[in-house]
């Protein structure tokens, strides 16, 4: 046995600056904390403050990502990350990302208390704009760290209401003209490491306290239009319609049907407009957004060629046009084994009832795994509601994680990979 | 034979008639000119100078209707009113209504070239706002006049912008406080005719020149709501979900399914609305508003009754919330053979290909058969569209339909019912 330290996290400070994050919302909507938005600045600020307060030598990169840094007892070694991101989806949580970043300044408190000073030095980040904006380029900072953003793109990158991507970013500190900077260099990083909710209900209904993540299944992000003719609905006979909102009520339940004939796999229409949508006029047109995901790529692709063939032949049986384009394809990600090992052996010494488990949702770890070593510890979601203001983890729980990311990251620092 | 004249209508005139009030559109979305927009009420001023110029005496009655008369030889008779609408649906057409406007007007303009004083008064009218609104109480006018608004809800009713319904009537000259004196008196109306396109393809497909109306389909309009669970879509499990979306699109495809199944029904879902509505959460609440149309009492209620066990039946498989209510019910309408005979007697006179027909669209001459008699002619529609940019009747086409408007006039006029 190691004499590593065993660290025991606070679920009282947990839950104190998870409800501190939570008040950063907007009020008629809670939680609503949208990348970019005023909410999301002041968040960020506060983040920067619990940081400096924390010790630690605050930085944003151009892509807009907070890094707070404490320095190791060796500069050229190289750094151990940890962290996640603070914006929501609309009407979203209160814990999904959140718990990585109060759970990595947990982490720092208790480091700093127990006057532990590691070999390597320790970042903990916030990614900028992890959920889904208008823009799609999310997510948007850990895409940058690994240099999977076109800087050209970002900078002509306009929101449907006018305001600049490039501008926003300025806004809170990034430089879209110097993004490539943002770019991790591997030689300078040893590995990333995220605590996260599980987002779904296998831990909880498994009795699991942490889930050690093997894989995070990737997510094919696609648009469906429909155009039929906007005709009258009560003049035109049933036999002569060409309706757009049919033709997508049969791809929703193709996207279910679909998603369901394969193990591990899930398809979700989350977006649907439909046009002109006056309740006496047959639609005209509608556009769907979809997404499906695994863990087995080849699942993935006969799961994406089965959909667009069905979208094809909905339009052509319902004299509609139809069009159907993938937005963009991850490679499921599959974690090292050397990381898993040690987020494993933490698991062991602080004593909990953990299991390996695969992350269905993506996360910004994801990203980064094309650049650097990255790891993942869930805890559970209670009856697995996620995106939504009922999305739940007890604080005890929250600490329990927080207990094992501390131990693993000591143990990488002192071990490696 | 009588002596009575056969008037031909201008197709040049009508033309320039309906371009001039094309013009009255929100510029950036052709053409949409909704009821009580500042578009409507500058379309509605256009009207009223058009009236006087053709020497009639203007009035708008407590809904905003606009009533254009033009005395008879006999003051004590009832009159005899012709008119239509001339709001439209978001980017509707230029014809919709419009043609029994400004078909109206060309009838005046050729009885006040051709001397004729008719025996009854005659009144041209413009109903307000016949197409659907966020007030829900279309159509306004008719309604009013038959009768049928009550007008306490009337003065509660508020737009979602804020705006009251109140406020608004009393800019196009209304007066919501003395809403009940729009209803007709029925000893002083002999007869309203209404000129419209016919909004399906039947007419030109069989080569029709105007169409007798024999019956007005009835619309019901319903609003179906389901409430699932907005989880993430990456992490919760299919066999998990409560997919308001998918809920949704079944019950699209049953009111398709059940129209279907029934001669001479029609059913549509115009609206759909869904919440969140981002790509990367499970919808957690839709709501859908439909409607069905026949001419047949029974099949209506047969086909309501079957949508509404269907929305709880797709609910209760889902394990979603589901809430199905009727909002209404129109009764089909059957028009008077008395009307009819002096129509087909007009097409007869005029030389017109022509046919008996039903409307399976909705009209306010349906919510004025409650009070008064009511006829219907229809031109046709090219390709059956309306509702939509493209919606399109040749002028000719439209004089053909006004030459026997008039002439049926004069009939009524002349002989009674």
């Amino acid at each position: 046995m190691d004499d590593l330290p065993l660290l025991q996290a606070s679920p009282h400070r947990l839950e104190e600056d998870i409800l501190a994050l939570a008040r950063f919302t907007q009020p008629d909507l809670p939680y609503t904390r949208l990348a970019f938005s005023p909410e999301d600045r002041q968040a960020r600020q506060w983040v920067v403050e619990q940081m400096r307060s924390l010790g630690l030598a605050v930085r944003i990169d151009p892509a807009g990502n907070i890094l707070g840094r404490r320095e190791g007892q060796d500069p050229r070694l190289p750094v151990l990350m940890t962290g996640s991101h603070i914006d929501t989806v609309r009407a979203g949580g209160r814990f999904d990302g959140i718990v990585g970043v109060v759970g990595a300044l947990e982490v720092v408190r208790l480091f700093n208390e127990a006057g532990i000073v590691t070999y390597h030095p320790l970042e903990v980040v916030v990614f900028t704009c992890e959920e889904p904006t208008a823009y799609g380029f999310s997510p948007f900072g850990s895409r940058a760290m690994a240099g999977q953003l076109d800087p050209a793109q970002v900078l002509r990158a306009v929101f449907p209401d006018g305001r600049r991507l490039a501008d926003l970013l300025k806004d809170i500190g990034g430089d879209a003209d110097h993004l490539a900077e943002a770019r991790l260099d591997p030689a300078r990083t040893l590995c990333h490491l995220e605590l996260h909710i599980e987002q779904g209900a296998v831990m909880e209904r498994q009795g699991l306290q942490v889930g050690v993540v093997t894989a995070i299944a990737a997510p094919c992000r696609g648009v469906a239009r429909f155009v039929g003719r906007a005709d009258h609905a009560g003049a035109t006979p049933m036999s002569e319609r060409a309706d757009a909102l049919c033709a997508a009520a049969e791809l929703v339940l193709a996207v279910e049907r679909i998603a369901r004939s394969y193990p591990d796999m899930v398809g979700t229409v989350g977006f649907l407009q439909t046009h002109p949508n006056m309740v006496n006029v047959i639609p005209g047109r509608t556009e769907l957004h979809l997404e499906v995901r695994s863990t087995s790529p080849e699942d993935l692709v006969a799961a994406r060629q089965a959909l667009q063939r069905e979208a094809y032949a909905i339009a052509r049986r319902r004299g509609v046009e139809g069009d159907f384009a993938w937005l963009y394809c991850d490679e499921p990600v599959v974690i090292p084994s050397s990381v898993r090992h040690h987020l494993e052996e933490a698991c062991q010494q602080v004593g909990v009832r953990w299991a390996p488990i695969v992350s269905r949702a993506s996360h910004d770890s994801a990203r980064l795994a094309s650049v650097i070593p990255v790891g993942m510890l869930f805890v559970p979601s209670h009856r697995g509601l996620s995106h939504c203001p009922e999305e739940w983890t007890d604080f005890e729980q929250i600490a329990t994680g927080v207990s094992v990311l501390a131990l693993a990251i000591l143990r990488l620092d002192r071990y490696g990979l």
